[in-house]
């Protein structure tokens, strides 16, 4: 059986400087600074006809603390598939929601480390579909539609609330050229929350430009986020760039803006070297914070750190 | 040190709808319908002279929601083996207890899915052993004996109520026939669990007919299950169906029925397509359901369920 | 990638009868008697001119109950290392402290099972750093010294006391002699925990001997820990022999003396049988027991044990 499965990970450690503003400093040994940490299996089967089958699982780790940061152990992905080169692919399990991708692909530090744009994206209640969805079907487009590509995701509530989901996601890839727009729905106790995401990238060969828009509703209220970056590549290194915004008109008023700014040296296609500074200006009642690793800090206070870290893929 | 393991697993998930009468209905995404999803590590190493070391390490899957079901990671199997060709296994750990493989071996379903016949398997008390013992130690006769198959265990207590368990297993598999009879006794407080088990098959070509029976003892209280069931093998296509009864004589009185049907449609020997209807009908106070995914259900009401899946073995 | 993966383990399981003087015996199934259990992966790449990168993930495994006996799965180690063949390694993650490292490897009985010589070894308070340290950045020497070996770790506290640690080793190893002394520091509330550890051994050819000897300083208390072994090869044979022995003058004065003896029997490189048994003499407060597995015991009583089982490697 062991030719049939491809054992793959990653392990990024970093260490990160942190200042809270009032709340003061806290230096740390962390992880995930420029990939998610992970050990995965995976495999594809091919059933001939043109017809695959394939399987999917992934599990966060954390080597800072040896730890699976989740309760769930395959928080990551757990999904089979079957997949026909002219029909698409459908999958099905835990994986990313489309809109969550949608935002995602388009951020220059790849929703990872302090540099993460969604460490200012706000959430209404308990939408557990904000990032993936358990009990989640998936259509794939074929990848032989002249650069189209997309998904459609329904997930299954089975009675909790915030996990019921709907929601796709369309694109069209080519040459230099990346976009896509994503819509997705979640039902929620009394109202649904609705997220629309456009996002595109352009690839100038001295430099990636890339950006992304976000909006939510939820109960009356809206929420925008957008996020736009730029890498550019120098020789072994990738200096990367982006600005982002949150705002909102609900009671809290947690409207935030953010700058992130770093250098990825690449030492092989599978390791590198990385640095990150990123500095969150908070208004109002607004906490965000660019770590977790340390999220004390006073209403509307700036959150600012650096990080310096290896990342080993295998 | 790669050469000697050997990664394996099955992800296996289904769409299912279940309902339970008057509790009404639920449409799930769920795990494991027609195999029981997992992730394993195993290895066999020869020693010379006919003997052999082996490994197993187990872990269940669901991917519907990512997760390990088990608080312990190799709740599944996690054993070291002493293997000669000529006196047989000697097998360390945590595994099947030998009652359990007696009944399940002649289930048409596997005991898998909404179709497995312990659905309506009534248990006692805090009797750890149903299924899988800790701390076991188990003798398997040597695969030479022209057919005959066998073996004892013994578990541990360690001062836990429950969980000291000593059984066995004693069979006979040639050309289209296989049968098999079990005992097995767990010391619980007060009086002990008692289980003898007798169940068989035969291979008629057209159809594999099987049949497996359960009586347990305990406090002076008697229970009975039987299954009857067959597959039919058609081309790529395996039908299934079978018929099950439980019957205590206890104070509850949970007596239950129950039919399932099935097909399976192998698209390749790792990869398969299935569907499973079946149906409990529970007696007085019964509540026995078709599914973990849906248990809510009134004393004696019918609960019933379809599934449809794919399973991928890797 | 998977070329770039190696999957290791052990599986351990032993049985232990274990008698504590008043409070009785114990018969268990329980693992790591000769080995810890685990299960691991690791690799390395080649980043040319004298540089690699590694990484290294392990989880314990106690077969006998399907566990990994630690809330957090990578437990054991989780690191990603910068390696140069002339200057050395840097390490970051989860690790052992030196300080540890600097006494087990002088542990006849491998700091493993009912002969791990740091059953009788104190603790203050909640010293996170006895075994191994979270946040962890490590030096190693090159391999090139001409015998000599080394490091220097600083753990990062994260604001939880008992985590903060910075310690070192320095060795010398060459033909029969192997030697090496080593000191940690861990800040713990209102006072350091500081550890001075010396250790060697020399390897005659009929028999390696070896000690240890480790100081503990808190509050104005001192702790003693030592132990002096040998193990002696016999053909497939490996005997084993230790005598540990602790003293300290806090207020509890928990002091104690072992005795442990054993054989290996190896069946092949990756697989053992063996035997233990050890003798634990507690002085007047003190509890310490041979084994985990069975730890109700009153003070001053004697723990002894006898194991036997069967270690496999993978």
């Amino acid at each position: 059986a062991q030719s049939s499965v491809t054992v793959f990970g990653v392990l990024d450690v970093a260490y990160r400087h942190l200042d809270n503003d009032t709340a003061g400093t806290r230096d740390v040994l962390g992880s995930s600074g420029l990939s998610t940490g992970r050990l995965g299996f995976r495999g594809v089967e091919d059933l001939g006809g043109g017809l695959k089958a394939g399987f999917w699982l992934e599990s966060e780790v954390k080597p800072d603390e040896g730890s699976q940061p989740n309760a769930r152990f395959w928080h990551s992905r757990a999904t089979v598939s079957l997949i026909s080169d002219s029909l698409g692919e459908v999958r099905l399990g835990r994986d990313f929601a489309p809109t969550y991708s949608a935002l995602a692909d388009f951020d220059a530090f790849g929703t990872t480390g302090i540099g993460d744009t969604t460490r200012i994206y706000k959430v209404w209640g308990s939408v557990d579909s904000k990032v993936r969805n358990d009990n989640q079907v998936t259509y794939f487009l074929p990848a032989n539609l002249g650069g189209v590509y997309g998904q459609l995701s329904v997930a299954a509530g089975e009675g909790t609330a915030g996990k019921k989901y709907y929601g796709g996601r369309l694109g069209y890839a080519a040459g230099p050229l990346n976009v896509n727009v994503g819509y997705g729905q979640t039902e929620v106790t009394n109202s649904d929350v609705k997220l629309t995401v456009i996002g595109g990238s352009y690839d100038l060969g001295v430099a990636k430009l890339m950006a992304a828009y976000q909006q939510g509703k939820y109960q009356g209220n809206k929420d925008k986020h957008y996020t736009v970056g730029a890498t550019v590549p120098v020789g072994a290194f990738v200096l990367r760039a982006a600005y982002s915004k949150s705002k909102s008109n609900d009671a809290t008023d947690r409207d935030a803006d953010r700058i992130a700014l770093g250098a990825v040296y690449n030492l092989s296609k599978r390791t590198a070297l990385y640095g990150t500074y990123a500095v969150i200006d908070n208004d109002d009642a607004a906490k965000f914070t660019v770590s977790n690793d340390y999220s004390t800090i006073d209403a509307g206070d700036k959150s600012q750190g650096l990080e310096i870290g290896i990342r080993h893929s295998f």
